[in-house]
């Protein structure tokens, strides 16, 4: 019997994820499926104390390759404590970002390098990889110019970084979509946001 | 030029790693070497705080894997922060437990398989592995009565673990320690202390 579906959605900053998922999640609420829409470290206590210790630690100079495991350590809480009891009930699962933003973001744009990465990753998530994994593909001074305007948004370092590096993260994203077409399928994130809603949705259907 | 020597200490609880230790950096001081005698986390600041995570979570139910991950996590902060500075000052610096505990411990007792242990903990040390493993050998029934007669000392989680768990660490050790005879040799805890320490320092000069 299978249970439960896992689908993830990842891109850069100021692609839509967020947004986006907020009305696919309504919208299948609507049609009565059971609906987990979530993202690290989702509120699973040591997850949420394993992120703060990345995103508030501006004061010391973090290695990137501590930061990477403490990432893989914060997914695997998330992943064990909350979306696999809810795959277990037979929920649908939506999680905004996983393994792949550790991939693009670490393994691509840091350079630690894609596949050492990887391993770290899939020690942390062993078989539960997602069905479908939705990548939004936008120029990134699009996406940073979005979030500009969005006042009330949370920062945190990433805001920071320059436009380099999340050229970067598109390419590491791009390379990845390609190796993992079967899992990965890539949404236009420049279309108007009742079109790339309705892509999503399209792609989701396929797989429930 | 060679930098520096990176010698670590290993075995179960009471084997008397630590003891033997304040022993011989007091020797190789007084011959004029400069030694950092260090254990993780080290007093690095970011490497005590995913400790504090570890061993100060007994409310939590803790997923195996992402202990290992932050075991991972506090190694490389204290790696790079402190091993590594010292060894390329030229230092020799003696490590109070390393890469093998994790991988007797978590691989081998908590049987989450010492290649898969050993993929995260490569991320993490890569290059700079010990030159010299002092492996403690002894019966872990004797290393945790020597353990119950001292006072003093901190407890922490382990301590509490049944027999059998040592037992398993032990297996593990010596697993590791026929599989990589050229960096891991094996000490006879069971002796007498000075003869111990004796032992520990003719291996020691062998690489110095
Ligand atoms: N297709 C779209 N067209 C125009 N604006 C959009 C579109 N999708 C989202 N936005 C707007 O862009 C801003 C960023 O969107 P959102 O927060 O959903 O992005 P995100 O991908 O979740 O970013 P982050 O990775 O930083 O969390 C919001 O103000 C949102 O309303
Ligand atoms: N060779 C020995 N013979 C008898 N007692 C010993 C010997 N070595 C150490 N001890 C005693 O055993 C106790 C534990 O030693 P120690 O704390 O050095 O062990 P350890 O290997 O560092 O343990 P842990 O892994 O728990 O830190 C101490 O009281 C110490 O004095
Ligand atoms: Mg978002
Ligand atoms: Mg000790």
């Amino acid at each position: 019997m299978k249970k439960g579906t896992f689908i993830t959605v990842e891109g850069g900053e100021g692609a839509g994820k967020t947004t986006v998922l907020m009305s696919v999640e309504q919208q299948l609420k609507e049609r009565g499926y059971e609906v987990v829409c979530t993202r690290e470290p989702g509120g699973v206590l040591l997850a949420e104390r394993i992120r703060a210790l990345l995103l508030h630690t501006h004061d010391i100079d973090m290695d990137e390759r501590t930061e990477a495991l403490l990432y893989a350590a914060a997914r695997r809480e998330h992943l064990m404590k909350k979306i696999v009891p809810a795959l277990q009930r037979g929920q649908i699962v939506l999680c905004d970002r996983f393994i792949d933003s550790s991939l693009a973001y670490q393994g691509y744009a840091r350079e630690i390098g894609v596949e050492e990465v990887r391993a770290i990753n899939m020690f942390a998530v062993e078989s539960y990889m997602p069905e479908l994994t939705l990548y939004f593909s936008l120029d990134p001074s699009v996406g940073l110019t979005r979030i500009e305007k969005d006042q009330g948004r949370e920062r945190n370092r990433l805001d920071h970084e320059k436009l380099y590096f999340h050229e970067q993260v598109k390419a590491g994203y791009e390379t990845l979509a390609n190796k993992h077409c079967d899992r990965i399928k890539m949404i236009d994130a420049s279309e108007p946001l009742p079109k790339v809603i309705k892509n999503v949705m399209i792609h989701i259907d396929s797989v429930l």
